[in-house]
C-alpha cells in the first residue's frame, strides 16, 4: 500500500465529485435558460430538490442497491439500509484496492445518481405538477437507477455478460432519457405547442442562462467521465480528457453545419445541444477511443441532435430543453458506439451494446411509465390550464422569478 | 519526508483554495439576486472590492494576527507586517509538518478572511454607503475577524480551552453574522419595509442569480470544509464531504417541509437558505459527525431558517438576504452541534462550545457595533431618502446593472 | 520514476485544464454582458464556436506547430497533423520528464490556444459578419497563435534568446490583444459610438453577466498560471496562486482609485477590467515574484486600465469590452515587468522583454491585419447597418437572447 499513490488517486476522485457536483448547477441554469420566464422558479426549485433529495435516498438506500456486493452476475441485490464505512479507517484503505475510500465512492457515485432524475425535469417543465414530480424523482432515483445500475457498474448480469458502459451513455442519459419519454407520453405537451396551424414555437426566456449550462456542463464532464477511471491513472485520465473534448467540440462543429443546411439559420441551442450531444455520444467509450474516434463518435452525435429535435417535434412528442435528444438518442447512439469504434470494437460487441441499452431502457420506461401512471390516477400529474397559463412560479410557488415588484408576495413575508 | 504525498497533500489544499474564492461568486450572486435591481451594481461592486481588499489587508496584518506563532493560549499576537516565507524553498517543505506550504497556508487562509466581510455585506445590502461600507469592511478583515480566528485555530485561549471549531461555523460564519447584526441595527431597515400595515416584502429580482449563488456556494464548501483538513488525508477528507453534502441536502428538505407547514407556499428563497443552512451548520463538526449525524444537523438548521427568517423580520431587523438567519443563528446551532452529536459529544464539550461561541460573539459584536458606530457618527453610513429610491446603482456609480439604454452614462464614457 | 508523485503532478496539471477550461465560459458571460441586449445570442455562439474549433484544429495542426519537437532556437516547424502518443503507455511515463502525459499536456496546451480568438471576440463584438469572424478565429488559432507560441515555448528562437513570458502575457493575452487591434482597425467602430458631438456611451446589458465572467477568469487563472509550472511542485505553484491572487486584487484597488480621481464615480467595468488587468500583468513572472512585486505590479495595470480605455476611445478605437487595454496594454505591461521586477529583473532582461514582446507583436499585428483584409475584401467582415441596428441575434441567429416571446422563431421550429 503507497499512501502517496491512494491520496493522490482520492484526491482526483474527490476533485471528481465535487465536478459532477457542478452538473447540477448545469442542468438548472440550462433548463431554466430553455423555458419561459414564467417557469423559472419552479425549475430551480426542483433542481435544488434533486440534488438534496438524491444525496438522501442514495444514502439511505440507493448505494447500497447499486453496489450490493453480493449476487455478483444477477439482477437485484440489497446491502442493507445506510452508510457504514467498511470496519473503520483500516477498511477505507482496503477498500477499492487503495484507490480511494469508501465515502468517496458513495459521494462520487451519489453525484451521478441525482443527474438521471434532472433530466427528466427538463422535458417535463412547464407543465407537471411539483408534488407529483418530486415523487417521481425520488423513486426514480432510490429504486429505478441503482437497480439497473448494479447490472452492470455493480457487477450484475450486463457486467457478466460483457456490456460495457464506461462512464453512463446508457445507465445514466439513457436512463435519464428513457424517464423523460415515459413522463412526457403520459404529461403530454404545452398547451399551444401543437396546433392545427402547426408547430408554435415557445422560446426559452435566457440564452445566457442555457449557455451558462452547457459550459458548466462540460466543465463538470470532465470529472463525469475522468472521475469513471476510478483512480487518477495518469495516462487513462489525461486520455479521456482528450476523447470527452474533442467529442464535444466535434458535436458543436457538426451541429452547426447540419442545423444550417437544414434550417439555414446559425441556431444557438443546436450548437448548445450538440455539444452536450458529443459529451454524451463519448462517455460509454471515453476510454477506448482514439482522438479520431472520439471527433467522429462526437461528430455524429452532434449531427443527429437537430433531426432528432425535429423528429420528436413532428411526432408531438413536447420536450422544452431537448433531454430526449440529447440524453436518449445520442445515449444509445454512445453506446453503439463501443461496438463500431475503439478498442473494443466488433460486431459480437456490438450486438451485446445493443441488448445492453435495449433492456436497461425497457426497465426504465416501465418502471418509469408506470409509476408516472399511478401518480397521474391518484394525485395528478398536470396542473390545470388557468395553472399553465398564469406559469407555475406564480402558481406552484406564489414568486415571480425576476423583478417581481409588488405583484406577488413570497410566502413568509406574508406572515404579519 | 515523502515528496509524493507532500505534493498531493499540498494539490488538494490549492484545490480547495480555488474552491473557496468561488464562494465569492457564490456571494455576489447570492446577494445580487436577493436585492432589487436598482441596487445590483452596487453589490456586485462591494464583492469585487471586498475580496480584493482583505487579500491585502490578510498580507500586510491580517495572517500575522491569526497565525502570529508566539503567545500559545492568549488572547492577541503579531508577528509583524507583510508575507516572508521561512527559510526559502526549505522552509516551505518543513512548513505545516509536510502537508503544505507557507504559501499555501497563506492563500488558503485569505480566502477564508474575506467571507466574514461578505456577510455582511448582503444583511446591509440596499442601503449602506459604499464608503463606509468599505472601511468597516477593511477594518473588520484585518483585525477583528483574525483576532478572535486566533483565539481557536491560531492556538490562543480557546483552543487551549478545548473549543472545537473545524472549518468555521463560529470563527467565520457566526462572525460575519454578528458583524451583520451589529451593523443592520445602527443601520436601520430600508424605506418602506416596515409599514403600519405591516411587513411589505421587497423581493429580489434575480432568482436565477439566487440560485446560482446557492450551488456556487455548496460548490465551495468542498474546499471550505474540505481544505479545513489541512491535509488530503483521505478518510477525513472523503468524510468532511459526506457530511458536507448530506447536511445540505437535509437544510433543503427541512426547509422544504418546514417552510410548507407555515406559509402554505414552496418557497424557494426558503430552500435555498436552507441549504446553506445545512451548510453553516455542520461547518463546526463536519469531521466529527456520522452520516446520520449529518443529516440531523443539517435538518434542524433547515428547519430553522423560515423559523428565523420570520423571526428576525418581526422583530424589525431587516436583513435582504437572510444573512443573520443563515450564517448567525445556524452558525451558533453548528457550533453547538458539536457538543451534542458525534466523536466529541457531551456536556462539558457543549458547555465549552457554548462559552467559545458567545466570547467570539461578544467581541466580534463590539467591534462591529463601535466601529459602525463611528462611521455613523464622522462620515454616515447611510444613503440619503432619495439615493435609496434612487437607487444606490444610480447613485452610487452612474450605472444601471441593465441594458441602460441612455439614461445613464458610465463615467469614463463621459470623459470626451 | 515515482509513480505517485508522477500521479500527483498530473492530477495537478489536470485541474489546471479544467480550470483554463472555464475561461472560456468566463470570457463568455464577460463579453455577454458588455454587449447590447440584441447582441448576446451572438456573442454566446461566437464564444461556444471557438473553444470547440480551437480544441479541433489545435488537435489537426497547432499543437504539433507549437511544439515541433524539432528546430530549436528556430522560427517555425511542424511535426506532422493529428496525435499520437509516443510509444504507447510508456511514452507516456517519458514524457514530460514524469511530470504529465503526452495527453495532458495537448488538452492543457490546447485550452490555453483558443483563448486568443476569444479575446477577438470581445473586441469585434455587436458589428463583425458571423462567418467572417469564425474563418478569422480557426485561422488565428490553428496557425497565428501557435507559430509565435513555438517561439518561446516550443524551444524556438525567443527561448534561446533568453526571453521571458511564464504564462502568456505575450505569447497569449498581447496576442489576443494585437489581433483585436488588427480587426478593429479594419472593422471600424460601432455606428453612433463617435459622433459629431462627441462620444457616446454603450452601455453593457447586463452586469451581473460582466462580474460572474470576471470572478470566472480568476477562477480559471489558478489553473492558467498554476498549471504553467507544468508540475505540481508546491513551492513553485502555491507562490503563483498568491502572486496572482495579490496582483489581482491590487488590479481592482488601484482601478477604484484611479477611475474615482478621473471619473468622480465608482465604475464597476473599471474594478472588473482592473482585476483582468491585474491579471494579466502578473502572468508573464508569477513565479519571479514576491508578493510585494506582485502588489505593485497588478497596482500599475489597474492603474493604466482607466486611462487605457479612455486612450482607446479618444483615438476611436471601439471596443466593447476592453480588450484591448486589458489584454494587449497590460500584456506588455507584464512582459516588461520581468525586466523591472523580481528574480530576472535587470537591463538586460528588460531589452530581451521588450524586443521578445514587440517581436511577438509584429507578426501576430500582421497575420491578423492581412487575413482579416482578405476576408474584407472578399467575403466582407461587417454587417449591414440595418443588421447591425436590428441586432446581430435576430440578423446572424434569428433568435433573441431574453423571453423572446412570439416575435422570432428558432429556425428549427419554423419546420412545420
Amino acid at each position: 500500500m503507497n499512501e502517496a499513490l491512494f491520496t493522490a488517486n482520492n484526491v482526483w476522485m474527490l476533485v471528481s465529485t465535487v465536478l459532477v457536483f457542478v452538473m447540477h448547477l448545469g442542468f438548472s441554469t440550462l433548463e431554466a435558460g430553455f423555458v419561459q420566464r414564467k417557469n423559472t422558479v419552479n425549475i430551480l426549485f426542483k433542481n435544488a430538490m434533486i440534488i438534496s433529495i438524491g444525496l438522501l435516498t442514495y444514502c439511505v438506500v440507493g448505494f447500497n442497491l447499486m453496489y450490493p456486493g453480493v449476487n455478483e452476475g444477477g439482477f437485484f441485490g440489497f446491502a442493507g439500509f445506510g452508510l457504514a464505512m467498511p470496519e473503520g479507517a483500516a477498511g477505507a484503505i482496503a477498500y477499492a484496492d487503495g484507490n480511494y475510500t469508501y465515502w468517496t465512492d458513495f459521494i462520487f457515485q451519489g453525484m451521478f445518481a441525482a443527474t438521471a432524475a434532472t433530466i427528466v425535469s427538463g422535458a417535463v417543465a412547464e407543465r407537471i405538477k411539483l408534488n407529483a414530480f418530486l415523487i417521481f424523482a425520488t423513486l426514480f432515483v432510490a429504486i429505478s437507477y441503482p437497480i439497473t445500475g448494479m447490472w452492470k457498474w455493480g457487477a450484475g448480469w450486463l457486467d457478466a455478460a460483457g456490456f460495457y458502459d464506461f462512464a453512463g451513455s446508457t445507465l445514466v442519459h439513457a436512463v435519464g432519457g428513457w424517464g423523460a419519454l415515459a413522463s412526457v407520453l403520459l404529461l403530454g405537451a404545452r398547451k399551444g405547442k401543437y396546433t392545427k396551424d402547426g408547430i408554435k414555437p415557445i422560446p426559452g426566456h435566457s440564452m445566457p442562462l442555457a449557455a451558462i449550462g452547457v459550459f458548466l456542463l462540460w466543465f463538470g464532464w470532465f470529472g463525469f467521465n475522468g472521475g469513471s477511471v476510478l483512480s487518477a491513472d495518469p495516462v487513462a485520465v489525461s486520455l479521456v480528457f482528450v476523447t470527452t473534448s474533442l467529442a464535444a467540440s466535434a458535436g458543436a462543429v457538426a451541429a452547426f453545419f447540419v442545423s444550417y443546411a437544414l434550417f439555414k439559420s446559425h441556431d444557438l441551442s443546436m450548437v448548445l445541444n450538440g455539444i452536450l450531444g458529443g459529451l454524451v455520444g463519448i462517455t460509454a467509450g471515453a476510454d477506448l477511443m482514439s482522438p479520431t474516434d472520439a471527433i467522429l463518435i462526437g461528430a455524429i452525435a452532434g449531427a443527429v441532435i437537430p433531426v432528432s429535435v425535429v423528429f420528436f417535434d413532428r411526432i408531438k412528442i413536447d420536450d422544452p430543453v431537448g433531454a430526449t435528444s440529447v440524453h436518449l438518442v445520442c445515449g444509445i447512439w454512445g453506446t453503439l458506439a463501443v461496438g463500431i469504434f475503439g478498442a473494443k470494437a466488433g460486431l459480437g460487441q456490438l450486438w451485446t451494446q445493443l441488448y445492453g441499452t435495449l433492456s436497461v431502457g425497457v426497465f426504465t420506461f416501465v418502471f418509469a411509465f408506470g409509476l408516472m401512471y399511478v401518480l397521474k390516477a391518484t394525485i395528478g400529474i398536470r396542473v390545470s390550464e388557468e395553472e399553465e397559463e398564469r406559469g407555475l412560479d406564480v402558481a406552484e410557488h406564489d414568486m415571480e422569478a425576476y423583478e417581481a415588484g409588488t405583484v406577488t408576495e413570497p410566502g413568509y413575508q406574508m406572515v404579519k
